[in-house]
């Protein structure tokens, strides 16, 4: 399993991922599910991978060979908008899935890869999208500004409690790390580190970007004080009077 | 689907069920789905039904039946402890599976009855179980303290943070509401009203039972100062310095 969130806001967005890869719990893996496409000035695009290893590294891959081919053909370096980027992760996603679909099929497997996608391009809007197994895609707006991939129940509450557009990107990563919190309490296949990136709209350029390794300092204050915050507000809660 | 949980205190026993059920969106409707047999000073037990309204219907329907025959056959009033009023209830589960499992394949339809099981009978400790569609069952211990079924996901961190076998009913309560409230924003297919049921300790007979309905007052309040208490949590967690 794989828990990724991404978080829309009108100071920037918001990435996250965990880096648990697993085919049972006694094959289990540490691999880095965030991707940058950084051009510093011209574009800055993230991408964040869920479901099998093999499917999403060989979307990755030819979204890499296919940019560095430098030839003007399209790519995630020549789309116009992120819309196009979104169609470009989707046409790669679809030429795994011809490529390999059949073999997969033969052991009852699917292609399963799903992305979040999101960033900016000099002159446009910041964009969120996510991206399904199919290819098709939906992107975030005023109502649902994150999306989510792999694990999202546990996590999605304290979402849903706290982020509008209009959160700071400062409480929107208090949120979401509380959100990875709960979620690697509750799923064993969701695992650290956690990898985090805060773009700020209209940079262009990645300027935070953080790993939390298992033990990291800022994670276990932020998870101590979340408990014992929450088990102080539920000694404040009004008790029910039969 | 569904919403049920089961929390077993070294003081007494929570339970609370939602009542929605549906086929579909365009087919829902509402069920109580908390049945207790009671019998004073002897015995006093509860099952929170979730899975196929047929097939949970028609089990308890056969345990009533049963029950109601008073010949000393094994039944829910005959039965000398809780592990055997589970063993009970599973063989009337297998019975309707028998009657039904064939038709239903048909339609590719199973079985897929789950109960939370629990109570206490006179001379005996209280217990709480949870029976999967197989008629298996697993019972709450020391460890895990309580049992959900259905939609699990969303209300089972509040519920991992707060509740142990020492923690007050009135805490448990508390606590399990907000759990129901977190599944309720989550999940269109749980709804309310919500019963709720709190056993105390050897009394082997209910004082304490109640259904919230959508605009309950202490609900309300609950939820609002629960809402708000976590934001001002949220405001007081420290930043991420970068």
């Amino acid at each position: 399993m794989t828990y990724c969130a991404g978080i829309l806001l009108n100071e920037g967005v918001i990435f996250a991922s965990d880096s648990r890869t697993h085919a049972g719990v006694d094959n289990f893996a540490k691999f880095c599910k965030m991707t940058v496409f950084e051009r510093a000035g011209d574009r800055f695009i993230v991408m964040l991978s869920s479901g099998n290893l093999a499917g999403t590294q060989a979307v990755i891959g030819i979204l890499k060979q296919r940019g560095d081919a430098g030839d003007g053909s399209p790519s995630v370096w020549t789309a116009r908008t992120m819309f196009d980027v979104a169609i470009t992760v989707s046409n790669a996603m679809r030429d795994v899935d011809h490529r390999d679909g059949a073999y997969l099929a033969e052991s009852d497997l699917t292609f399963n890869a799903s992305f979040i996608l999101g960033g900016q391009i000099n002159g446009e809007p910041m964009r969120l999208f996510r991206l399904y197994a199919e290819g098709n895609f939906i992107e975030a707006g005023l109502d649902t500004p994150y999306l989510q991939t792999g694990e999202t129940k546990y996590g999605k509450p304290i979402l849903d409690r706290v982020v509008t557009p209009a959160t700071s990107p400062a409480d929107a990563i208090k949120c979401v790390m509380v959100s990875f919190d709960s979620t690697l309490r509750s799923n064993l296949s969701v695992g650290m580190p956690i990898d985090l990136l805060c773009y700020k709209k209209d940079s262009l350029q990645v300027t935070m970007r953080r790993r939390f390794e298992e033990s990291d300092p800022y994670f276990v204050e932020l998870c101590d004080a979340w408990g014992e915050g929450i088990r102080t507000v539920f000694r404040q809660l009004p008790e029910l009077q039969w």
